[in-house]
């Protein structure tokens, strides 16, 4: 391979490199089709073959680039993992590892696809707005294709990649990742890196680009309160016997008071507000809380009183109750004291907040509420901690000054809705911070029929990689 | 038919009939038997000839006797009406209104019954200790015989009836009772009588008798608390969108203090204790309050702290949570919160509450507990008021004298553990009060398999019957 541009790289180097990413876009749109042509629905044995002919398809478009790349067989979906060490002082740049998963949501209800889930097309929905439409245009394989396409326009460009890159997809994102924690614990060396890209993240909005900052962990507990050892007729025992309803209705009127906030004792301890500049900037946002809670019909914020609409969503803990039953449910009436009621609740953590603290503060608080002769029994469901990138962080630094070169607006800081998995494992496994950049939107209808990916974000996404590639070189 | 004995009737007359009853008792029970045989499972529309079947056969041993007896189809199962009217001063004295129901539960599951549910047997389960086991044998076939039984020695040993007694069977308890009310709507004149007789309860121990005299009402209400328009993501909108299930939780939280005192505002209205004659024979009876609450494997009471257990289930008034359900609860988690969350609610009422009222004052209650962007619909499941005995009542007294008298002991004055609709429609639609005097046993395994009557319970229970038409004829 030919030696990369000597660090710093000039504004001319990245330019030119741009200029090959414009210049290829149809050729980067002829291979993304290809990619998404491919049904690698993971959660489906019926598409185990497609998934494998996927992670080949890439492992042979990164040999092609120069990477060291291999399929690494699990007892699911394969791993694809490539190594790319360019020659030179790029060598000692630090290492970045870019993950992205090649698997794909199931396509049905089929009926409702425009067109064929598996026959990618440019769609122009206005004048100068082309969307890429086919299941895993945006989640994820138009995402991960932006970084592959800006690694291939530098090579084309200059020959070499400007410093160290490992590439890792997965297959099994969209059924739970079961391979995932075993093959980085099995593979810390050859995963070792300096920080993690994830690119499965949407911007702001189509012209403000957004980097995730902030993932709240989650503490999942099911209690269930048990009383009598049956269920009892309520004209025979009723009023003289314990009903679990009662007792789990008054556990979960009591999480809450009437401000918002959480009264588990110590629930609290350690939790900081978002950083002062974090949270300047979401109140600078257009973003409206009454339109956002009014797509789902409703209009005043039920948080913590004394926090915003985003604070509550990205930055605060919170508990939910997202399952509760006791006794008959079903049509008509049945006048029974049921033996035993249960509750799902889950913890959203942030920065500060231990989730096995927090899960003996929950289990504390049920038990200080059990009258005599009822006991409660829980059940884990999971506990991770927040994952937090601290403001700091250089490559943070260096991401948001090349999304602003990119997109000449600033990237806002922000929480995430959904729990991203391969954040928190590559920082407890590999002990790397994560920066989360995506440029989908979130109309793109993820994992619903008609999915797309803006030409804009895949063509603007690309340019970034190749920019901040660049950054990361000096 | 011959002249009934003049009024009084003497105890030589009284005595005769008793010996008629005891010399009979085979015969009786061959009676019982047959009837016993019959599979009158009114909930299964396999067995629908067998219920016509048998109200035939009451229709034949009532016409037998020298009622006018007749079977009146339904839309249902059909109902058996019988007058016996004596001659001479017999005919003035109150006329008696017996119910009794010949359906039966389903005898499933089969392959736990010792012999065949319908091939009615004698089993000495103790020395000179034997029982009646079949399906209906307390539930309500043998309690019904009793009655009959007593009417037959009385014919037998005097030629008549000592006072005019009608006798009213019908054939869905076990169903709903859904041609009832219409029936006793349209036959107001045909069932008019001056007392209920209803023989489908149970005495206070094998050797103590008891009479109901207090059934608490019903309310039933059924709340849908409702937030958003679809279930969300706990990830995008948690925190910040109302959760139906913490509003309900805390509206069921609330729905009692911590000394079992319902707080719905005005419940109490109205509501006395029993009368303290009731309240003192209860609290002198060898009631273990920790033994009953053991058979269930609880033991501290849970209703209002400043009344005896036995006020709790007879005479005080509740609310029950009898099911609740909201978001996910199948295996497993998921992080939603959910559009919508419910919970069946039955309130027991007492003397002197309305049913209505109570309904009302519910419903203020939730929408008070309503935060914004909350909805509450009320789903109603019935509404009746309680039924109570005046102990003054004439009747009660007579049968209270005529229980001492067969069992050498006082009878017990108790309130109901299920609630036994008869009782209610007969008050509402004919006016008449009942009373509810059954010679069942808490053991008798009634809905379950190898359900019992005590032989002991059939001949007392017939004996008593024979002496209480002779204490009613004056």
């Amino acid at each position: 391979m030919s030696t990369a541009p000597s660090a710093p790289v000039t504004a001319d180097a990245v330019a030119s490199v741009l200029d090959a990413v414009d210049a290829g876009l149809d050729a980067s749109l002829d291979r993304l089709f290809a990619l998404l042509a491919i049904p690698s629905v993971s959660t489906d044995p019926a598409f185990h073959a497609d998934c494998v002919r996927a992670a080949e398809w890439l492992c042979t478009e990164l040999t092609g680039l120069g990477f060291e790349a291999r399929v690494h067989p699990t007892t699911g979906k394969p791993m694809v993992l490539a190594h790319y060490t360019p020659e030179g002082p790029a060598a000692e740049r630090p290492r970045l590892l870019f993950y992205g998963h090649y698997d794909v949501q199931p396509a049905d209800p089929l009926e409702l696809w425009e067109t064929g889930p598996f026959e990618p097309r440019l769609k122009e929905v206005a004048p100068g707005r082309r969307q890429i439409v086919a299941r895993g245009a945006v989640d994820d394989k138009g995402q991960l294709m932006t970084f592959v396409e800006a690694c291939r326009a530098w090579i084309a460009t200059h020959g070499a990649l400007p410093c160290p890159v490992t590439v890792f997809f997965e297959g099994e994102e969209e059924s739970g990742s079961p391979s995932l924690m075993p093959f980085l614990d099995s593979h810390r060396d050859a995963l070792a890196a300096d920080v993690g890209l994830i690119c499965d993240t949407a911007m702001w909005d189509r012209d403000t680009p957004a980097i995730t900052v902030m993932l709240r962990g989650l503490v999942g507990e099911e209690v269930t309160v048990q009383a009598a050892d049956r269920d009892l007729h309520s004209g025979v025992f009723g009023n003289a016997a314990r009903n679990p309803n009662h007792v789990l209705g008054r556990i979960v009127g009591d999480l809450f008071d009437d401000q918002g906030r959480v009264q588990v004792p110590g629930f609290y301890d350690g939790v900081e507000d978002a950083p002062g500049e974090i949270r300047e900037q979401w109140a600078a946002l257009d973003f409206d809380p009454a339109a956002f809670l009014g797509t789902v019909d409703l209009s005043v914020p039920a948080g913590e009183a004394d926090r915003s609409v985003l604070e509550q969503v990205w930055s605060r803990p919170t508990a939910e109750v997202n399952g509760m039953i006791g006794g008959y449910t079903g049509d008509g009436f049945k006048t029974v004291i049921p033996a035993e009621a249960r509750a799902k609740i889950s913890f959203r953590l942030v920065a500060g907040q231990d989730p096995e603290a927090v899960r003996a503060g929950f289990r504390r608080f049920v038990r200080e509420r059990l009258p005599a002769d009822c006991t409660a029994r829980f059940d884990e469901h999971g506990g991770s901690p927040a994952t937090v990138v601290d403001i700091a962080n250089p490559f943070l630094t260096t991401a948001r000054a090349q999304l602003t070169a990119e997109f000449e607006r600033e990237a806002v800081l922000i929480g995430s809705g959904g729990s991203i998995p391969i954040a928190g494992a590559f920082k407890d496994v590999l002990g790397i911070d994560s920066l989360l950049i995506g440029f989908g939107l979130d109309d793109d209808r993820m994992h619903s029929p008609n999915e797309k990916y803006e030409l804009s974000s895949f063509h603007h996404g690309t340019r970034f990689w190749a920019r901040f590639l660049a950054a990361n070189a000096g």
